[in-house]
């Protein structure tokens, strides 16, 4: 069995395995509470939740387990987009839907600018025991002040420089999100196409620039890819689409049964589904918006424009119309609980160092 | 230290190290006797060369080892281009050029039929110790004749689905080619860019799915990526990139140097230099060939043609138009010998293992 080390000391998990806060609806309170009961890090994917929303979900999971656990926020960022661009979009989703879906209420696609800090409040208030975010920087200030409430504050880099700034502005550890991860890329120095490192180059590069903890992600779905990532250097692992398929998940069904037939090569990088670069396995939708020749309206505004779609496909069943946000091992999906799963890596990781014995 | 496992033991070497096989001068006779001496299996890069340089080279390594080395090819694919835009391209490369350079022979751009077979002759009339091919399926008949002489027959894949067609046609191993390799995708089913899974989670799903010893590429600098292959379940690893510095390189100085100053972002993949997808450093060639509107000719047509351009960056120690072939791990580069490169491995091998413990 491996030993504990600084970070899993500072996050207080048994297992260097964090679940990752997968936003929009696959970390349930129950998942999130079901893998620190056994022993990981669960985390729950607060970026699209309303501060009463999170306040709830937090709750849910700490009537289910002492443990610590993590909270996830989105650092938003300015966007814009031309009032013509997004009606032209906004029309051309519903020309391609199979079945006329409600159209996206256009004016309402702007993100409230004082969301973030109602959310960020939520996370201060709840003394939420460990605090990560994703797409940019939060202030030092901010930091300073989650971490004097006893809050571990992680940030998510996908290159050498983001974990640099990152570092630099005062986290406790950062992620590290190779070019294989699923879900959105959390790139926010340049055009988030330059920075697709695989975690086999991004690891040990990144390890070597800083003093803070690393947690590896991107591609890692068992025992073998935990210790190759200990290995790297990093002190812990980050995965998501590990724990999408499992009980406690709240991915649609439909989603769960793509997971678990999908093959190495199915997944692509996308800026469809929400105007922001993501990994998800390839489908109708995507297929169709390679045609569009206008211009992808940015993140928020693109996400706020295909919603409606996005839930007409969940009501329907429909695969080929959900963001199917996974990493490049999904084929190594296990549809079981995930306590199951835990237990599972945990064993692997033993004979997996063994066998380099 | 680390145990010998089947495929050492077939290859007969020491160290689960394989140099990769760079055409182009790089893979010195030096460099790969220099390598097999250390304990690793060093290979030519042969797939450029006629088949009477390729006679001197082998004999090159063995006046300098008696020990195993490998030698390498170009599964030849049938292209066509149509002369409109080999022409156009020819020109385009011409005024690209700071200065003036010889025009291609555009005439003399098309593959020799009989060149592959010519020589797959030399590698069997030299019974050279191991063979390994990319851009393809070597014939059933072929492996087996290698095999009868004593030569070990390695294939290359960048997907489960190559892999397994390799498997099938008799290879005794396979180089798996993560997304993070330098130099060109050995791809051979489909479209390059669809078979871009990066090493940690390429290794894993082709190691479930084979019989044969799958050998881990992409983004492996030094001991910690070894060690990272190993627990994916890889029996060796193939290092390029790492290999390009060393003193016994033939890369050029200019080329050296800009490796030992890269960064993890600085490769791209591009089909620009030879028609055929490959990871390099961005330079002003590949910056200025974006923006050719016309089809880029495929290879080897466009390596015919851009190599009056990259023979004057040579001659003129003008990065900025050489093809600067290497892995997102670039920035790991040292500029040792490789017999001191090697050491450095086998000891960095040990402090990665001893770590997990």
């Amino acid at each position: 069995m491996w030993h504990q080390n600084r970070l899993t000391e500072l996050l207080n998990v048994k297992y260097p395995i964090i679940q990752a806060p997968m936003a929009g609806g696959p970390t349930t309170p129950e998942l999130v509470a079901t893998v620190s009961n056994a022993g990981g890090l669960g985390a729950l994917g607060a970026g699209y939740m309303t501060p009463d929303a999170m306040r709830t979900a937090i709750h849910a999971v700490r009537a289910c387990t002492d443990k610590p656990f993590g909270v996830n926020l989105f650092i938003p960022s300015p966007t814009e987009a031309a009032d013509a661009d997004v009606t032209r979009m906004a029309n051309h989703l519903q020309s391609i839907s199979p079945f006329t879906t409600e159209a996206a209420n256009v004016t309402a696609v702007k993100d409230d600018p004082k969301r973030f800090s109602d959310q960020l409040g939520v996370v201060l208030s709840e003394q939420v025991p460990v605090f990560s975010f994703t797409f940019g920087v939060l202030g030092e200030a901010e930091i300073k002040q989650l971490q004097q409430r006893g809050t571990v504050v992680v940030g998510t880099a996908t290159c050498v420089l983001e974990a640099v700034i990152l570092e630099a502005a005062g986290v406790d550890a950062i992620v590290v999100q190779g070019f294989e991860a699923g879900g959105h890329r959390g790139s926010f120095v340049g055009n988030p196409a330059g920075s697709l490192v695989g975690t086999m180059a991004l690891v040990p590069q990144v390890v070597d620039k800083l003093h803070v903890p690393v947690i590896a992600s991107g591609g890692i779905m068992d025992g073998r890819g935990i210790v190759a990532s200990l290995a790297l250097g990093a002190s812990a692992v980050q995965m998501g689409t590990a724990f999408l398929a499992t009980d406690e998940s709240g991915a649609h069904k439909a989603f769960k049964h793509s997971l678990l037939h999908s093959h190495d090569t199915d997944t692509v990088l996308t800026d469809a589904f929400s105007g922001k670069l993501a990994r998800g396995i390839r489908n109708a939708f995507i297929n169709r918006m390679q045609d569009y020749s206008g211009g992808i309206p940015p993140y928020p505004i693109q996400n706020a424009l295909t919603r409606p779609l996005r839930n007409w496909a969940a009501q329907e069943s429909n695969a080929e119309y959900m963001s199917l946000w996974a990493g490049q091992s999904s084929a190594l999906s296990r549809g079981v609980s995930a306590a199951e799963l835990i237990r599972q890596l945990v064993a692997e990781v033993d004979i997996a160092l063994e066998q380099l014995r």
